[in-house]
């Protein structure tokens, strides 16, 4: 057989585990060739790959990034992006193409699926937010990186009697913030499925303070929004130089915190770390098993499907399902962290 | 309530945040005072304990080893060990036991509750051989600890063309062998489940070098053994010291595959620094998660059973299907690993 | 003898291990007594300390912040301060006083000690800027931090073909920015010691594509400025929220060269968790020797003095002298970072 | 100019750093060519070699190993070996050879700058037992991972109650012993430079216990030898398979401390996993730094000379004098570490 793989949107530790498992796994077990298209579904619509045999992918499983490139053009966005996508397919003689990526790609995926194309998606996304599997590879880098700052940030904090604000990735859901926070003992944690009540964060905080304790750790969640109506509060949009601002809510939390505390209360967003460099040993395990798998249900013909992870086996759901509808946080989870708060 | 909690059994990564949780949940949320048993069963036997408040567990969290201190001590082994354990829980007003240990821990849980004792249990195993629960927390960390080594084994190993078997924990079962050779690309993996062929295992390391490469890696469980009559093997035992020869395997194989690939061999035996130290965000999220379900366990009464992870819910399990049989490494997980070496 | 240990300004890892050794030396090896006055000279000045004995330094070898807690207070900047000082020395005792501290400690600890007082200084400092040593603790790990970092946000770069603009300490010298920018072979090195030319930086990056390389990696230490008239640019100052504004040059910067590059251009701000947790070995061997030579220096009565590195040695240097400059990056130091660029 | 390089001897962390800094500096400052003899020496005698551009060097910064390969073969044990040198040489119109590596390859540069090669050498050992430099990269890398172990080994030590005795490397210096000893806390740190009497050894270990504590942590290189007559003991030699007997004194310390001590005691060898890998930020920045220099040596015509670490700067030294003795723990820095054991 010929395989097309993909690499699309945004970086996330384990995208080169998995693409070397998938040639492992197909050249040398099926004798099947793989073609890698660069740049995501860019490459697919412009035609631009390169083989990928066994010395393509030699030494890459530890590696952070992606030897194929990514970006974030989605095919169907495009009036013609589709017929693009199947002339390459058709010309490149390519039984299969396994994308691989976050939710975007996936509903790209499965329009393509859908428009007839034959392709088996593997999840991919640091924010644990897709429903129909366990869990995605790069979350548990993320939540290991975010919770080594955690940890460095305590003992900061506890010298200088601060208040420390962390933003952590996360813009729809809030596991990042909800596992480091439980893994780095965080003393709140603020996530997007649950609007903050100001006046509720600073009773939490100061009662830490009216109980003797000279510091304290709030991990916030990018997305984090206050409810409605308790706290001026300036969503996203673009910062004074035109960014992104990606810096928001801590920073505006910060001075809230301070001016309510009366406390130095500093602001620290963690950024991009967590999204890049080696993946963690559970990270590297799943994309490899997902690789495989990805070549097995192609085999199978098991089109229009993803890899998921649920319990300890990797099955095949849908694609149809798959993004059906976002993962977030339910409340009995974060009850679980509150306690220990 | 009364509740007592105790550790038992070999180091694990995780066992504080354990502690920490079950005090956490108990005290603050349900107004429970809580009590610790020093050094395992023993300190039941012997009604040795402390009073365990918000204070005794403050910084434990990302700590290594147990504040409780664990001992191998079963009170099952003793005559009167089941009466003695019997009369401490009453004379000390306990409403609930949770020991927290493996498999030799769980048994003796089961046969006190079934002697009538209101016990929890909370599975504890860096070998991931509990078959009730998708994986128990020790587990991420000593794979992570042996991938580790394993990434900075590789470079040694290409640099001096050598052959490096690496002997890693599990003495019934593969899977930290499984996971950490997955996770760093090991070009073969030895596993207790599978007796190895010495011959077969030649050919493969030895390929390695036909194809053109300067080294190898082969990752073995301590428990490994060879396929009958295929080659002599000194199984167990002690060494010439009287100490329990523990490393036995991986320097057998070095000696063999010497001798036959005419390459250098070396062993490396990692040891118990896969046991030690700061444990996995991964590992203090489930072993916070259990801590807070036993402590709900014993208010909802559910004597007799044991904390699980199973997908991403804590379940409970009876006592008694907890312990029944090992689990170990499947065929088809070993088939997926195959493919990558 | 009485000695007094405090630590005094910003978090540094390697201040517990300094406290560590003063008591391990003056205790067991010369029978004194140790008192560690809380949050630097606060404590001194207010009488508020405590008694330090082995039990009260267990276990803080590799922990960071300090024990006995820090601000920025300075003595001298008090109008009864040098009395007041005076006035707890002498009712405690105190035969010494080992301030832990950086310029601007060991500047008051000068002149405490012109006024009389029997102290010797011991320098700490992340930034590296004090001058009579050739290092101090803390910028090891400071350094290990931040090029750990830049190793993880190198290849999500790579992936994204982006600049990245990464902002770490140093307000007033380069040495965390030139040292974490040659360990993580970044592209451009940005320091306080010499004002960027915008135009200059334009062209080193813009070359890195012109050459067909994908991103780039630039590393800016928080004191940088443009050369006078190049570039429109806002010193530090407060932020829209009224706080500091530490995060001023990485922004502007990446504004500046996306627009100038066409290239999507980011900024990481690391902050805190550069001084913060677990020393390095280097910083906590060289923070066990100061401590253990401070203890030395007393007993010798070698008052008016601070520790100091030079080459492999530990030696005292004048207090005088200690603090007469900044060290900053010389030219030739610059030089040999630029090659590798 | 055309310069030739190479790797010989042992693997050490920042070996990639050193010839990635030789091939930048000379090929984009300069203008030189350089070429890479592969396996050491033994590249230079059979005139076996690759050109080294910027792209052969591209991502080797942080690799551990060496892109060039190693042997241990010294041109000046076999018969013609500095003649073929020469020849080669000539043949291939070098200007300079910079080899990097340990005693016996310097002793060897030494010979042939003798012999009228124009040498510059870079040392490297872990061990860092090279007296005319302050320090080799590699060192502060191998000291970082035998800490980081210790740490990791503390926590289980004490959860179980008993003595470990960790050998690290270092068969003639006990630097790397005395370091991580230092870093870790370890209890006993024992040292080739200092036979050890094994009743003293006990004594300090056993008054550990009698104050109460319940554990200890010996670190022993595994050089080290008792004092003669004090105690059976089996030096070096091979064990039953055949192989080096490396893993010699901890395993022997082991049994007899837990003979005379009746606690129970376990031995660990860290071994390879201290010379592989990533290197530090510490030993990136000085490999880089050597590089370098070794560069604008070979312009100045600085030849029979070695790049040498001098406090902050890198200055040259004779290669005479570079390998007169080994640079042995001095008494003096072992008193310093005694007092915090």
């Amino acid at each position: 057989m010929r395989i097309g793989v993909l690499t699309s949107g945004g970086d996330c530790p384990g995208l080169n585990a998995v693409i070397r498992s998938v040639v492992h796994r197909a050249v040398v077990d099926h004798g099947d060739e793989v073609i890698g298209f660069h740049d995501g579904w860019k490459g697919l619509l412009e035609g631009d790959y390169r083989k990928l045999d066994l010395d393509a992918v030699g030494g890459i499983l530890a590696l952070g990034g992606t030897i194929l490139g990514s970006t974030r053009v989605q095919p169907t966005r495009l009036r013609d992006g589709v017929e693009r996508a199947k002339g390459h397919v058709a010309e490149l003689g390519l039984d299969a193409i396994i994308p691989i990526g976050g939710e975007g790609t996936l509903k790209a995926a499965r329009l393509l699926s859908d428009a007839g194309l034959p392709i088996v998606g593997v999840p991919k996304t640091i924010d644990n937010d897709i429903a129909s599997t366990d869990v995605t590879f790069g979350f548990d880098t993320a939540v290991g990186v975010a919770t080594e700052a955690l940890d460095r940030l305590k003992t900061t904090a506890e010298s200088h009697q601060r208040v420390l604000i962390v933003e952590v990735m996360g813009r729809h859901t809030g596991w990042i913030a909800l596992h480091s926070g439980m893994a780095a003992g965080a003393h709140a944690i603020v996530v997007p499925e649950r609007p903050f009540d100001i006046d509720e964060l600073t009773k939490v905080v100061g009662a830490r303070f009216e109980a003797g304790k000279k510091f304290a750790i709030v991990v916030v969640a990018e997305g984090a929004k206050p409810r409605e109506g308790t706290m001026a509060f300036e969503a996203g949009g673009t910062d004074v130089y035109g960014h992104e601002r990606f810096a928001g809510v801590a920073r505006q939390l910060s001075v809230e915190l301070e001016r309510r505390l009366e406390k130095e209360a500093r602001a620290v967003i963690l950024g991009h770390v967590q999204r890049g460099g080696t993946p963690t040993a559970y990270d590297r395990v799943l994309a490899t098993r997902f690789g495989w798998h990805a070549v097995e249900a192609v085999h199978r013909g098991a089109f229009g499907s993803m890899t998921a992870l649920r319990g300890t086996d990797i099955t095949l759901v849908p694609l149809a399902q798959a993004v059906e509808h976002l993962k977030t946080v339910p409340a009995e989870r974060y009850a679980e962290a509150e306690c220990v708060l």
